[in-house]
């Protein structure tokens, strides 16, 4: 049996703004095969995630960025189809670092192997259910910790982060305000997922709809926008409030320091703190639980953005910047 | 007996950039007699801080800016000379916002009498022991939470909060490198006060000594300066750092929003927090108890700079901006 056509998409120049197919060469080597130790993965989903971009700039970041040649770094589920691994049999259900590929071969490290049986469908187990959701959890209850009656502010409130943000803050008891873009994305946090309030940025008026919302100013802000939405929000903390800063997507595709409000941070004694899912990964079990009792309960709604075909990952990606997305989005690389 | 002559001084225009004497209106009305409940406080100690020259800007911050034609607000240590109000009685010694006259009059809200039989000297009790000694203390242990063997920077470290702030940083077993102008600081800081580097930022290559002074990275800043100081030392902050924001007095003069790098905070998961001492006040007394035993067996040193005379108070507020001025700066209104 000949190895099947691996396609992947590899680094060839680091984008300037926006990401483009020509910044990729995508190519099809035959898949290798797996070497002692090592697993052959079979990608179903490819996770589209705000963290691509920054990994694909040469700058000091959380992790090393992607080399120029390398396979395009990505989280993904898919399925073991061949491995000299211990822990790691043919037909295991797997999270992890895939890569932009169809078929990720190499050590396991990092990879996850999901428990069999799982009631949840692929997508949720990569979303509200998988990395996002995780983020989400950690984010809010660790770093913000949020007490009732207490008001969060959520940016970038209808993708996949925030809105399981949101709705754990409803969870935790507080009065939850949602930013995003568009009537339909307003529409959606207001209507399906409860939130208190929703102000749509692209209004001009935003900043007082932003006021009105939050009439007793903002104790925590959930925060994965950055810029001018970011500042909007900063103006109604209130003393001792806490920004997670968890993501700055208005900034990602500009390259530039990513610069916030210190005064107000003084003056009004807030507590900015970063994270990064992966300093809860000891408690990662914990979180999946909760999530997933959440969703069977139908507190926590979910919805995913599905691409097919692996070739459409670098314009897809750019629906993250446009504000184009609801929810989580993915490619479906195979069924 | 007629009332005593009370030198004032009355903010009469809002500063722009360094302070002068013709922001104020200098008078001297007869004292007013304290009326039921009041007392009247002759000033002896006038503490001169960076927090007056936020105070003049009629910008959002944590106390009501001072109003045009009030008094100056300040931080004093005197001595009740007549009282009305219950728990104060002639001689008692005491501090608080006494503002810049030679008596203050009114009620005593936030005056705080000073147990008699101390065994410190007034400059100490208004500076190491007193506000600027309880800033450093709740700051660094509180806020910054520094481990043993972590390295903590301190900014303006000859200053009155940032040398009290690195002496007990030293005690809490941290490694311990100061930031601050010009070679005799440089020598009092690693000489007497025991820290084990110290970085002369009017040097031009304070860049190369900060990245050498801090061999393991910066795990706890001390920040007291904001600006091209402060971002230094954001660029050599480890992972899970965290930045105790004191103050940030390079930008008290321009009046611009003060920014900071968010992008290191997402990055490198960091803390940022404001904090004002006034947060800790159910803990005065803990602060003061510990630093007056450190002080009595010489493990904290401190150095105070006294100026003669009430008149001259707005010139040496600049002392403050100018980087003249060791530890704790204030002014002598009365023996």
């Amino acid at each position: 049996m000949t190895a099947p056509a691996n396609r992947q998409f590899r680094l060839k120049q680091r984008p300037q703004g926006r990401v483009t197919a020509a910044d990729f060469d995508f190519i099809s080597p035959p898949a290798a095969d797996p070497g002692p130790g090592e697993v052959q993965v079979r990608t179903e989903l490819l996770s589209l995630d705000p963290t691509n971009r920054i990994w694909m700039e040469d700058v000091p970041q959380y992790m090393p960025p992607v080399q120029l040649g390398e396979v395009m770094r990505g989280l993904g589920l898919g399925r073991v189809v061949a491995s000299q691994a211990d822990g790691f049999a043919p037909g295991d259900l797997v999270t992890g670092l895939l890569g932009w590929q169809d078929y990720y071969t190499g050590v396991p490290a990092g990879l996850q192997v999901l428990p069999p049986g799982l009631a949840l469908p692929p997508e949720v187990l990569l979303g509200a259910c998988g990395m996002t959701g995780v983020t989400a959890y950690f984010g809010l209850r660790d770093v913000g910790q949020p007490k009732p009656g207490e008001t969060v502010a959520v940016s970038a409130a209808a993708g996949a982060v925030g809105s399981v943000a949101g709705q754990i803050a409803k969870i935790m008891g507080c009065r939850v305000v949602g930013i995003a873009g568009g009537a339909e994305k307003y529409a959606w946090l207001t209507g399906e997922l409860g939130f208190d309030a929703a102000v749509d940025y692209k209004q001009p008026d935003w900043r007082a709809a932003l006021k009105a919302a939050v009439p007793d100013g903002v104790d925590v802000d959930f925060e994965n926008v950055g810029g001018e939405v970011m500042a909007g929000v900063t103006g109604r903390m209130n003393l001792g409030g806490r920004i997670v800063l968890c993501g700055m997507i208005s900034g990602y595709n500009e390259g530039k320091p990513a610069l916030g409000d210190y005064g107000s941070i003084l003056m009004r004694r807030l507590r900015v703190q970063g994270f990064i899912v992966s300093d809860f990964a000891p408690r990662w079990g914990e979180a999946v639980g909760q999530l997933a009792r959440w969703i069977g309960e139908g507190r926590i709604k979910h919805r995913e953005t599905v691409v097919d075909g692996l070739e459409h990952a670098p314009a897809a990606l750019n629906r993250l910047f446009d504000g184009e997305n609801f929810g989580k989005l993915m490619i479906r690389v195979a069924r």
